[in-house]
C-alpha cells in the first residue's frame, strides 16, 4: 500500500472464516485492504475442542494471517485490538496504535460466550471460543487430575467432575472427547487414581441435544454419549455457578470444579460501542446487501451480523462457518461493485448442512440432498471435511498425523500443562 | 505404590535428560519412585531454539512425563515445584503440596541462566532454558516485527536488532536460525517493512565462537554465520543492558530491543538452599559415586552437579545432555546397589562428542574417533541424531514433517504470537 493512494481503503476487522473470505474476494483487486485481528493467526474454531481435550496441538488449529495473505500485495495486516470507530474521521480505533482510515469497514469480529446473566459463569466458567480458551481448559482438566492425584478426597469435592452446559455441537463434542480422554488416556497416565470416578455431566435446558438436528441424529448423539459414560441431563437449567459447584434449577448442587460454558454466544462486544441497531444476541442488524443502515461504508458479517431475509422463509442465516464465508464472499463482491459504481446484490444463504462429532467413529451429519448420516460414516465425512477446510498444508498434515496416531494407538499427544493458566496444583 | 510399603522410596527432582535416565534405570525395580517436576512434561532442550525461531511447535519438543513412565507401576509423578529438603524428617518440600518422604533423593533439576551480575540482564534479557522461555522469545521476535510494521522509525531505535550474548552452541544456533527466519520467511510476511535492515548481532567475550570445538569448526561457524548476515562480535563484553539497548565494554551503545542471553548457566537455585558444598556455577560438589558428601541418600547429577574426577585427567564432566544421561544411569545403578547391600561404583564420563547447527545445511560435529565434520554432512548427522534422541514417536514424526516442510519450502510454520508474553504491539 502506498501513501497518498487514491484507491479505496477497506478495513476488515477479524480474520475468522468471514474475514478471510472477504480477503479472498478482495485479493489483487483495485482496493487497499488492511485486516486487523487481536491475534496474528486465524483460529480454526471447529477443532478448538480437540485442543482443549489434548487431541491436537494449539498450533495445529492456528495459521499465521501474514502467511495466508503473503502473496497479495494489496493486503496489509495489523496485529491489534479494535476498540471503536470514529465516524467523523472515518477511522478505526485500535488499542495503543495509530487509527486506521477507511472507506469501507467490514466487521467480522465474531462472537463471545453469552452467560445470560447467570451468576458465577463469567468468573468460573470455561468458554471455548479462542485458542487461549482451549489452552486454559486443557490446562485446567490436566491440573485437576494432578490435584486429585495429590489428594483423592478432592474427587468427592468435584475435582474430577466436569460440567458442560449447552447441548449444541460444542457441548456434545467436548463431552464426548473428554470422556474418551479420561477412559483411554488418563486412566493409564494416573494409575494411582480411580479415574473411573471422573464424571462428565452434559447439561442442556431443552429436552434434547443438538436441537437444530433431526430426531435420528439427536437420538444417536444421546446414545453415543451415554455409551461413553457421559451423564446427559436434559430439560435442566443452571441457576448459579461457584468455584467448586454448579446449582441446578430445582436447587440441586452438583460438586464440579470445572464448568465448560457452551450454552450460547453473543456478538463481539465491539457491536455495542458502534451506536448501530442490534438484534438477537446483540448482533448488528444489516440490510439485505449486508451493509449497515445509515452507516455508509459499514458492513457486518458472520456471527456478528443479524441477516433477516437471508433465508428463503425470511429468517436470518445461522451462526455457522459456511454462513460467515458466504457473507464474506458477498461483501467483497459488493464493495467491488460499489467501487465500480454498480448496484449491490442481496445476501442469500445456501444451507450446506451441519455436522457434530461425538467421538471415535461416531458423528451425525445432515447435508441437504443427502440422507442423514450417523455413526462411522458421518465420522469419516466429518474428518475429511475438516481436513479439507483446514487452512495450510502443514496444519492439514499435522492434524492428519495426530488423528491417525490417536486412532491407531488410542493415545493422545499433547497433554501438556503449558501457556495460559498453566500452574502446578496447590492444596 | 502402596501405603505402608517397606520398599525404599526414591524421589527424583527434575525430568530432564538426567532425571529420565534415573527413571529408566529404576523402572520395575524393587523401589518406589516419585519424580517431581514443575512441568508435567519433559522438555527436549537442544531444540528449544527452533521453537524460539518459529521452526517447531512448542508441543514438538515437550513430552508428558506420565506418558513416558506410564507402563512402570513403581514410578509415580508429582507436578510441583521443589522448595527445599527437611533433613530431619527426610522429606522433600513441594510448594503448596504435602511433603514427599524419601530414602534416596536424586537432584536433577538442571540449570538456569547466569547473568554474572551484569546490570539489566535479569530484567530485560531473554534466556532460553525452558519452553516458556522459548515461547516468550518467539512472541517477542514476532511482536517486534509487528511493532516495526506499525512505525518504521522504531527500526533505528533497535526494534529489529536482536543481540545474542554468548557464542556457545545456544547462541550460535539461535543466531543462525533467526537470520534464516528473517531472510526466508519474515521478509515475505512483512512486505511493507525493509526486513533487510533487521540485525542479528552475536556477542562473544572470547576471541572465537564455540570455544570447546577445534579451529576448523570454529572457523566454519563464523564463516557460515557471516554468510547469513549475522554480525559476529568477538572479544566483546556486555557491561549493561537496558530495555532498548546493550552497552558494550568500550562504552559502545547498541540499540537493541531484544537481548537473548546465552552467555552461561548456573545451577538451579535449589542447590543454594540445601546447605551443601557448591562448586563452580553453584553446582553441588559430589563424590566419585555421585553421592553428596555428609548427606546420606542424597545424589546430584547433570548440570546441577560438579563431578571432579569424572574425566580421566581429573576434571569434571561437561554440562551436556550425554553427561547427564550417563550420570543418571550410574545413580540408578548405585541406588540399587545400596538397596542390595553392594558397594557403589564411581562415575566415569565417556565423551560422545558435541555438535552445533548454524542453519540450513550447515553444522559442525566433533565426535571422538570420527574426523571433524562441518557443513552439510554435519548438518545431516545433527538432524538424524536429534530425531533419534527425541522422545516419543509422535514428536519424532511431527518434527520430521516440520523439518521436511521447512527444508522443501523455505517456509516456517508456527510463527504464532501465543502463550507466555503474547500481546499485540502498542506504541
Amino acid at each position: 500500500m502506498q501513501d497518498g493512494s487514491q484507491r479505496p481503503k477497506v478495513v476488515v476487522v477479524g480474520a475468522g472464516f468471514g474475514g478471510l473470505s472477504v480477503l479472498r474476494g478482495l485479493a489483487d483487486q483495485p482496493v487497499d485492504v488492511t485486516v486487523v485481528d487481536r491475534n496474528n493467526f486465524h483460529t480454526f474454531l471447529p477443532l478448538l475442542y480437540q485442543v482443549a481435550t489434548s487431541g491436537l496441538n494449539a498450533a495445529d488449529v492456528a495459521h499465521p494471517i501474514r502467511a495466508i495473505v503473503q502473496r497479495h500485495r494489496n493486503i496489509d495486516v495489523r496485529h491489534g485490538t479494535v476498540e471503536g470507530v470514529d465516524w467523523d474521521r472515518h477511522e478505526v480505533q485500535v488499542a495503543g496504535q495509530a487509527p486506521l482510515p477507511f472507506d469501507h469497514l467490514v466487521l467480522a469480529a465474531g462472537s463471545t460466550a453469552n452467560d445470560f446473566g447467570i451468576p458465577g459463569v463469567a468468573e468460573h466458567g470455561y468458554p471455548l471460543y479462542t485458542l487461549d480458551d482451549a489452552a486454559r481448559l486443557r490446562n485446567r482438566v490436566l491440573e485437576r487430575f494432578e490435584a486429585a492425584a495429590l489428594d483423592q478426597s478432592l474427587i468427592d469435592d468435584g475435582a474430577l467432575t466436569f460440567a458442560i452446559v449447552g447441548g449444541g455441537p460444542t457441548g456434545v463434542e467436548t463431552a464426548g472427547a473428554l470422556a474418551e480422554l479420561f477412559d483411554k488416556v488418563l486412566r493409564d497416565d494416573f494409575h494411582t487414581l480411580p479415574v473411573q470416578r471422573a464424571r462428565v455431566v452434559l447439561i442442556e435446558m431443552a429436552d434434547s441435544l443438538l436441537t437444530p438436528f433431526g430426531t435420528r441424529s439427536r437420538d444417536h448423539a444421546i446414545d453415543a454419549l451415554r455409551r461413553r459414560g457421559v451423564e446427559v441431563r436434559l430439560s435442566t437449567r443452571v441457576s448459579s455457578v461457584g468455584v467448586d459447584h454448579v446449582v441446578l434449577d430445582g436447587g440441586e448442587r452438583l460438586p464440579a470444579h470445572t464448568l465448560v460454558w457452551a450454552a450460547g454466544v453473543q456478538a463481539n462486544p465491539l457491536a455495542r460501542v458502534l451506536g448501530v441497531a442490534q438484534g438477537p444476541g446483540g448482533r448488528i442488524v444489516v440490510d439485505r446487501d449486508l451493509s449497515v443502515p445509515d452507516r455508509p461504508g459499514l458492513w457486518a458479517i458472520g456471527d456478528l451480523a443479524h441477516t433477516p431475509g437471508a433465508v428463503e422463509d425470511g429468517g436470518a442465516a445461522p451462526q455457522l462457518a459456511p454462513a460467515a464465508m458466504q457473507a464474506g464472499e458477498l461483501v467483497a463482491a459488493n464493495v467491488l461493485r460499489m467501487v465500480a459504481g454498480e448496484p449491490t446484490q442481496p445476501f442469500r444463504y445456501r444451507d450446506k448442512g451441519t455436522m457434530a462429532t461425538i467421538g471415535r467413529r461416531s458423528a451425525v451429519a445432515e447435508i441437504p440432498g443427502v440422507p442423514i448420516l450417523v455413526g462411522s460414516i458421518a465420522w469419516a465425512a466429518w474428518l475429511v471435511l475438516h481436513l479439507v477446510m483446514l487452512i495450510g498444508f502443514r496444519n492439514r498434515l499435522s492434524v492428519l498425523v495426530n488423528w491417525a496416531w490417536n486412532y491407531l494407538t488410542w493415545d493422545r499427544g499433547p497433554r501438556l500443562i503449558f501457556g495460559p493458566g498453566a500452574d502446578p496444583p496447590h492444596h
